[in-house]
């Protein structure tokens, strides 16, 4: 049971579903967000974001926001939950390209604080022909994920236990993208 | 120096406001949920609310976020700064309500971590007649500094040192709002 009452059956409104149903006139903006940052015209294609979004929710351990952005990783990319498992398993030697990963190390560094980033991380990136952009956004995601994760936990919401509710929200995301 | 090229003069357009002109498509649902958060009808004042972005961007370090919304909390507070500041020291003995305490109380333990909210935060306030919204929003306004915090401290962006800046800006965001 969430801490507050969400006015929402949570079996079939878990995790985030809850409270955006709750408070409308934040769901819209936060709905959004979500849909520029992971599915907007990007030079990162929607599944290499969508794993920035499922690492740092592991690394937030947001059980919720992880098996999902997990899900949604590993259904636009072509190697799937094993090259998402890999990346949350060892960043260092996951089979991601090297931009990819070196945009992995800001976003972890994002999520233990912002003043982590440093400038060797960010001529990392550079040296692997990251845009500002890129750069950016990988700070932006994992910021974000760092909301949307306390968000979800500190209204202490249903994490389902089955992997098909995951698989599931993730065939709707996939086609509809981030609107209720 | 910011990390990126926003390209802006980094002086004129400090903290969070470099990044917003850089990426207009986030800053559209970045100001909006600051503006429902923030300045939305509510059963918590506007000062109130800012005090409560302004104590968690005090526990991330984030210079330019808490300098900035300090100044916005005071200048909508009729007790001013020496309330934020109070809050910001030591916040048991601050002379806030019992309601606003335990508000604050959640948008710490948020910032530590969604999973720190307790049943016992969320008792407290509803002892102290918190309403659902209340801590629904607590909890959301804690998260989002969350997230902003890091967005300008990630990116690397400017914090003026003198506290006229923040003043400026206060006096702007009291009279228009959260928008470019």
């Amino acid at each position: 049971m969430a801490h507050i009452d969400l006015g929402v059956d949570e079996q079939r409104f878990p995790g985030i579903s809850g409270p955006l149903r709750f408070r409308p006139e934040t769901a819209e903006p936060l709905n959004q967000l979500a849909e520029v940052l992971l599915r907007g015209p990007h030079t990162l294609t929607r599944g290499e974001r969508e794993l920035i979004a499922a690492y740092v929710s592991g690394l937030n351990q947001c059980t919720f926001c992880c098996n999902s952005h997990s899900a949604f990783a590993a259904a636009q990319l072509d190697e799937g939950m094993s090259l998402v498992e890999q990346v949350r398993r060892d960043l260092d030697s996951a089979p991601v390209s090297a931009k990819l990963r070196a945009l992995l190390r800001i976003a972890g560094a994002v999520q233990a604080g912002g003043r982590n980033v440093t400038p060797a991380l960010i001529e990392q990136a550079r040296a692997a022909d990251a845009t500002d952009l890129e750069i950016h956004d990988a700070v932006l995601i994992a910021a974000a994920f760092c909301m949307y994760n306390r968000y979800v936990d500190g209204l202490g919401t249903l994490a389902p236990a089955e992997p098909a509710a995951y698989a599931a929200s993730a065939q709707h995301i996939v086609a509809h993208g981030y609107s209720i």
